[in-house]
This record gives structure tokens, C-alpha cells and sequence, in this order.
């Protein structure tokens, strides 16, 4: 290996690293080791910091940009630049301050949500806000301070761009939602039935393994809150949650987080033994691309496939093999339609496809307004509940069905929520290009082989990592990059 | 918080982050992850030795060690510098090639212990001999290139030291092994019989509670080789394991890394946020102070806590709550025989208590055979399965049940051995000190109430951490160090 790359791959080693202590924290961590953990997060970030900021690593890294005529290599040495660009612009004092608060937000948030008491929250997420926009103010922006945010997590996307494509967007959902509410419901009560844990959680480990997940190099636990992470590409791991009378949560839950993981086991080995790092900025050529395309690849596989016919087609006859009792009196095509019916509610983690962005948008909204100062963070709760009303008509009855049920901002994440409606908006441009460019896909998909279109997808998107950018991978799909035309269109077939 | 301690507690911050890698690699990593993960402990390890070996960190422990009044405080001081010399005679490159070395080597031990098969685990401990003795080499030695090597572990022993001490030892203890064999032995068949795993790790999880593990700041999970891990005092986790068919390894198991837990989750928290650095060099006041010492205090709580009858007295009737079909027909008494009855076995972790010394004896030698040469591994197998019958007068069938049952080796650690032994003998010698300065805390154990004895366990040895060594607590103990006369009064008088 050559100095820069060793370098590199040191850098790779702290923040997989960070990840296994971020990973345990959420999983396995005993509650009070939370404020030593924080210490530990905080140390590790520290060095990877120290190490990106050495100028021995920005002379490497130009060296190796200048030298290097692979465009690979090249872009490894673009993002190391950007990396140091983005360390060199933030205080370590704040790096600090940002891991000891996650830590104790984290815990603070599960105790809150726990008790549906957002006060225990509040001074904790005042915090995170308040350390949001010091380094939103470090990063620099022209116009909005949510901008600097939200380009971490989606480069290219501001304030600006995302208030109106996320207008056009929420014009768009609301008739269609409108239409589908008009409909007679489906037949669900069999959804709410008792179903054991234990036995979901076996069931989803099959339906993870038959749809490419590989449990020699991933493992799948459970969490409060369902996540995919990785530590390499040989170790990635998938959570979710098996709640008791209610199936879809585990099985849409566990079908998502494959989704992200297929994508980081997707990457090619050959670019690097390093991997992304989520949470600071991304470097070498490991890892999804941008949150926005890791969301495509997880709303892909949940939606266009997990709640298709197709899919069921296949595998219906093993769902009740594993709950016979419970859907001893479900015929698979109630089944398909009850995971598809049209019913807005409070959690955005349990909502049907048609209403998702409007949760997303609503979060994305109250970011923004957090942000620059518009809405304060003792306000939020009424702010959240009077958006619920305007755009689902849904009143909020307590705090951890409100505005506790997600754990993004404990976790210091302001920008990441709209990565998911990019998501959706990018899956479905992606299967509009393969149903056009490479229809047997689809055929296959409908006959219940997913395993062409998911070949497709490690050749369109899986394999190069962070090699390319969205905007690269999209300019090879047809149609203009972030419109909602293609996806609207999808959900009007679906649901018009 | 000053420069120093700073500079301590990210030190410590990098050793715990190492402790938590390993402790996943052990519980939780999937199988493919063994590689990288080898990269990342070694990534880790080399950031803390740079550390360790700034110069400003010697600038700085000189300071403390100069103004310090306290004698903990200068105690840290000098652990440090301690420290740093040790780095500094160990060159980074066999560092790392050892830390690389442990992940693969782990992972082809299990493999090679699932399928009995040596041979998968010669190269890998042929690689890990040659590298310790290179370290022996490095730190330096006048006689035995043991010497360095359990001296890692047990400050002050040496091979001669050990040799004198375990032939004396071996010597007391075969004449009772003999006489113990001559008398009839008791009734075991219920031991035997079917556990279901789950019950039992609900069960064991009970008396670690009873017996004051905290849950609230550890766990308790499943590992092939039981062992207690700490990521801070805060955060303290132990491992056992349940086999169906033999009810006394999981008990004594979790009794035993109970103990090991006590220890950690005892040490005054006033010392350091930091904790122990095991294997490295140890860092500060916090963590047990030498191996040995940790051991005693498992070994106290396994064998004159956990196999005394006044415990059972007190907690017989839950075990039986437990497991009502497998014990209808055992009385408190036969229960109280069967785990304490002598009977020689293959396997170092199931031994009965008079005949484990000379499992740990024939590893010591072993050891040091290895390390001088006089031994190749190659002919390890013979050697083991050779020493197990002049000992023990037993045949070893398969190396799974010779020498591949334990993890130490695979893990680079050479030396660790003896501290078992000189465990019992500590134990011994700090009951035989209690029962003379307060006879109180035997009688109340003997009505099944352990909170004073592990009250004065605490206060003698617990909440000093690293602050004292073991000679300074033996010292506060009647009697010579390291002598094995009370440890043989204490068998003699249970089982002679």
C-alpha cells in the first residue's frame, strides 16, 4: 500500500470503528456506559480528525490526484480534499462537543420516547440545534443555514432547491391521496394479530437471506429504532423491531435495512479495504454514494419490490408456513393488498407508501425552521402536531407518536431527512429506466426472481460505491435529475 | 481536567475502543469480518502507542510524578512512564503483525476446535510463538525469555519463580488428589441431564444479580470461551455458556466472570474515567492490578463463594425453581457433593477444584517450553496429551478436549496462565486474612448472605484498581507472598 493509501485506510479503520461504538451503543451498550461512551466517540473522532487535517495527508492527497490517471483513484484523492476541506473549516471543540451530545441526547431520547415526556428531551435537542447552526456558521453558506446541513448528507440539494421540489411534490401526493382515501379499505385485521417475536424474527432473517443479504458477512439484531450499518464491507449489519400485533413493521423493516446493506456488500472490493463514514464526510471510494442514493436502494427494495405481487407470489406460501395460525384465513392477494392499502398515521417508519413524503416533508419543514431560528424547540410538539392536522388530518396523542418517534436529531442528524423522499424519488427513476433499457427485469421481479433486477442494480448503482456521484449515476439514468414527474407517476399507477 | 490526564483518559479512550473490537469479534462479529477487523485493532493499538510514546506525554508524566503528593496520582505517574518504556522497547511493526495475527489466529482456532483439527491452527500458533518470543527478545530478559512474558501479566514472577512455587504446589496437591480419589464418589447423574440453554442463561443471570452484578451497567452473553471484558467501569460485560447436557459450566462460569466483574465495577470511580489496559501495558489506577490478582477474585467467588454449602443453603430452592424436572430427585445436600466431587477430567474449565492446578501447571510448562525452544509446536499435541496422563491418568481422544480448549494462545497471550493459579493461591490467603480479622463475614456467608464478605472484598481490594499493587495488598494480608501453604491448608481441609 502506498503512504496515501495507508493513511487512508487508517482514517477508514477510526471511523468503522466509530460506527462498531455507535453500532453497540444502540444494540448492546448497558444504559450507563452512555456518557463514557460519549468520551470514546468524541477521542476516536478527534484522531480521525487530527489524522485528515495532518498536512502531510493534503500534500499525499495532491500528489495523488495529480499523478493518478485512474478516474477512481482520482476521485478518492477529490473526496480525501473534500474531507480535509470539511475538517478544516470546523473546531475540534465543536467535533467534541457534537459526540459527547449525541451520546447523552441518544439516551435522553429513548428514555424520553420511553415515557412520551418530550421535556426530558428538550434541553438535549436545544443543544444539538444550537450546535447545528455553529457548525452550519463554520461550514459557510450564502443563504440558508440549513444548506451547509443537508449537503453533508446530499451534495448538490439546498434550502431553495428542496422547498421547491418538495412543493411540487407534496401538490402532486395530496389529490392522489385524496382519490385513494375515497376507496373502500382493505380487509387488515389479520396484520394486528398476536405474532411472536421470536418467530418474526427468525421469518425476516429468511426473507433478508432469500433476497441476497449474506449473513457470513452481516448480522441481523434488533433496535428501538431499525438501522443499517457497516464497519467494512465483510461486516454489515441490519437491525429491526418485532413488534408483537403488528407484522408489517418487521417485515418492511427488515426488507429496507437489505436494501442498505445489499448496497454496501455490493461495492467493489477492488476500490479500497476502507469503508464510508456516514457521519463526518465521506472518504475513498467505499460505501453509497450520497444518503439520498442508499435511500433509493432501500425504498426500492421495500416498495417496488417488497409490496409487489410479484414478490408475494413467491414468497406467500412461506409467510404462512411460519404463522399458520394467523393467516389461516388470509388469501395472498389480501395479504398484497392490506401491505398496500392507503391509510395515513402517525409514525412515518409504519406509513403506507402514498402518505411517506408527506411525514418526510413535514420533518424537512420543521428542520428548516429550526434552523434559522423561525420555530424554537420548546415550540416543536405544537408545530408537529398542527402539521399532522393540516396535511394528514390526524391528531397527535402524545409526544412519542408526535414528534419523539424518530431518532435522527438525537443522533445530531439536521439535513438527513430529505435523503429518504430523494430516495423514493430516485428508485422509481431507476425502475423507470430498467423497465425501459432491460424489461425482462421486471418479468423476472413479477414472477418472484428478484435476482436479475438486483444484478441490475449492483451494475447500475452497488458497484461503484463512492466512485460516482448521484448526479453521475443519474445522468446515465434518462429523464432530468431531481423532478418528480417519474415518481409521481408511479404512485398515481399505483394508487391513482 | 489537566494536560496529563488528558492525555491518559484518550489513551484509555483508544484501549477501551480496543476492548469493545475484541469483545465483538468474540459475541457478536460475523465470521467474514475477522480480517478487517485485524486492521482496525491494529489501527487502534498504534494510535494509543503513538501516544504513549509522544514525548510530550513523558514531558508530562515526569511533571505529574514530580508535583504529585498523592500517592495515586503518583502512582498513575508512574504506571505511565512505565508504559512508555515498555512501548518503547517494542517496535510498531510487531505490534501490528501481532494484533493482524490475533484476528486470524482467533478465528482458526474456533474453526480448528469446531473440527478437532490441529493442523488448522499450527501455522497460526507457530506465527504467534515466533512473535512472542521477538517481543521477549525486545522487552529484554537475563534468564528465560518467559520472564518478559508473564511479567506483562504478574509484575515480579519469573519462570524460575513459578517453577519453584508450582513444583512445591504440585507436590502438596497430588498426595490429596490420591487420597481423594481412594474414597467413594458421590451421586452426579443429575448434572447430566437436559438444561434447556435458555433457562439456564435466565438462571445464571439471576445469581450474577444475587451476587451484586449490575446490570444496569453490563451484560450478560454467550461466547465458546467465557471471559469478562470492561470498556470503562461503567460498562462491564461477561460471557458464559450453556451446554445442555451439564448444568455446573454454565453456574460456575458466570460465578467465575461474575467475580471478574466485581473487581472492575468496584474500583473507586474517584481515580479516572479511564480504566485497565489488559493486554498492553496497564494505564492508570483503574482496572485489577495484576492478572493474578483479578483471578483471585473470580476463583474466591467461583470456589469459597459459589461451591460453599452455606450459598447453596440460600440458593438451592431457585435453582430448583429453575429446573424442577431435572432436580425433583436431588436433595440441597447431594447438589452441594456433586459440584464439589473430585474427578479429574480433560478439560481445564469443568475441573474440579483439586485437580484444576495441574491443568493450569501443565500449560505453564508447557509455555515455557515453547518459549525456550525445548518445545516445537508441532509436537504440542504430543507433549499435552503426554503431561495429561502423568498427571491426570487420563488419555486425551481428540485435541478439541486437549490442547485447543482454550482461547488464551490464539489471542497472543503467552504468560497469562500462571495468574490462574496464583489466583487460588491469593484467594486462599485473602480468606484465610478475613476469617482471622473478621469471622463475622464467614458466618454470615454461610447463612447465604455474600454482602459483608463482598463488602470487605471491596474496601481490601476493589476500589484501589491500579493504585496498589499486588505485593502492597499482600502485604496488608498475614503471611508470606506467594507461598502455597494456606492454599494447600484450604484443600487439605476440604478435600484431604
Amino acid at each position: 500500500m502506498n503512504a496515501f493509501a495507508d493513511r487512508v485506510a487508517r482514517i477508514n479503520d477510526l471511523l468503522c470503528t466509530v460506527n462498531l461504538l455507535n453500532w453497540d451503543a444502540r444494540v448492546t451498550m448497558p444504559k450507563r456506559g452512555a456518557e463514557t461512551r460519549g468520551h470514546q466517540v468524541a477521542t476516536l473522532k478527534g484522531l480521525a480528525r487530527e489524522a485528515i487535517l495532518d498536512p502531510a495527508l493534503r500534500d499525499l492527497a495532491l500528489a495523488e490526484h495529480e499523478a493518478a490517471h485512474d478516474p477512481v483513484r482520482r476521485r478518492g484523492a477529490e473526496a480525501v480534499l473534500q474531507a480535509i476541506d470539511h475538517h478544516a473549516r470546523i473546531p475540534a471543540k465543536l467535533l467534541r462537543m457534537q459526540a459527547e451530545r449525541s451520546a447523552l441526547a441518544g439516551a435522553a431520547w429513548a428514555e424520553a420516547r420511553a415515557a412520551s415526556d418530550f421535556s426530558i428531551f428538550r434541553p438535549h435537542l436545544e443543544a444539538v440545534v444550537g450546535l447545528a447552526r455553529e457548525t452550519a456558521d463554520a461550514l459557510g453558506h450564502d443563504g440558508h443555514s440549513y444548506d451547509p446541513m443537508v449537503q453533508v448528507f446530499e451534495p448538490g440539494e439546498t434550502a431553495a432547491s428542496l422547498s421547491a421540489l418538495f412543493d411540487r411534490l407534496r401538490a402532486g401526493i395530496l389529490p392522489i391521496l385524496d382519490a385513494a382515501r375515497g376507496r373502500p379499505a382493505p380487509r387488515t385485521d389479520f396484520l394486528y394479530r398476536h405474532y411472536p417475536p421470536e418467530t418474526q424474527q427468525a421469518y425476516c432473517a429468511g426473507l433478508a437471506r432469500d433476497l441476497g443479504y449474506d449473513f457470513g458477512r452481516g448480522r441481523l439484531d434488533t433496535a428501538v429504532h431499525p438501522f443499517e450499518i457497516s464497519f467494512t464491507r465483510e461486516d454489515v449489519r441490519i437491525t429491526s423491531r418485532w413488534r408483537p400485533d403488528y407484522l408489517p413493521m418487521a417485515i418492511f423493516g427488515t426488507i429496507h435495512e437489505t436494501g442498505h446493506a445489499l448496497y454496501e456488500m455490493g461495492v467493489d472490493p477492488a476500490h479500497t479495504r476502507g469503508v464510508h463514514a456516514t457521519d463526518l464526510v465521506g472518504l475513498y471510494a467505499v460505501g453509497g454514494t450520497s444518503f439520498g442514493m442508499h435511500e433509493s436502494q432501500s425504498r426500492l427494495l421495500e416498495n417496488h419490490v417488497g409490496r409487489s405481487p410479484g414478490f408475494w407470489s413467491a414468497q406467500f406460501a412461506g409467510l404462512r408456513d411460519a404463522f399458520p395460525e394467523q393467516l389461516r384465513d388470509v388469501s395472498e392477494a389480501e395479504w398484497v393488498a392490506a401491505i398496500n392499502r392507503v391509510e395515513p398515521g402517525l409514525i412515518r417508519v409504519e406509513a403506507d407508501e402514498l402518505s411517506y413524503d408527506l411525514h418526510v416533508i413535514l420533518r424537512v419543514r420543521i428542520e428548516m425552521a429550526l434552523m434559522d431560528g423561525s420555530l424554537a424547540v420548546a415550540d416543536l410538539p405544537e408545530a408537529w402536531n398542527a402539521a399532522m392536522r393540516e396535511d394528514l388530518g390526524l391528531s397527535v396523542p402524545d409526544d412519542a407518536r408526535g414528534c419523539l418517534q424518530d431518532v435522527h436529531w438525537s443522533s445530531g442528524y439536521i439535513g438527513s431527512f430529505p435523503t429518504y423522499t430523494i430516495g423514493n424519488l430516485t428508485a422509481a427513476r431507476i425502475m423507470a429506466h430498467l423497465d425501459k433499457s432491460a424489461p425482462g427485469l421486471r418479468a423476472a421481479a413479477d414472477r418472484g426472481d428478484t435476482a436479475p433486477l438486483r444484478a441490475a442494480l449492483g451494475q447500475l448503482v452497488w458497484r461503484h460505491g463512492r466512485s460516482k456521484s448521484r448526479a453521475e449515476l443519474q445522468a446515465e439514468l434518462d429523464g432530468p435529475a431531481d423532478d418528480p414527474t417519474d415518481y409521481l407517476g408511479y404512485l398515481r399507477g399505483k394508487f391513482g
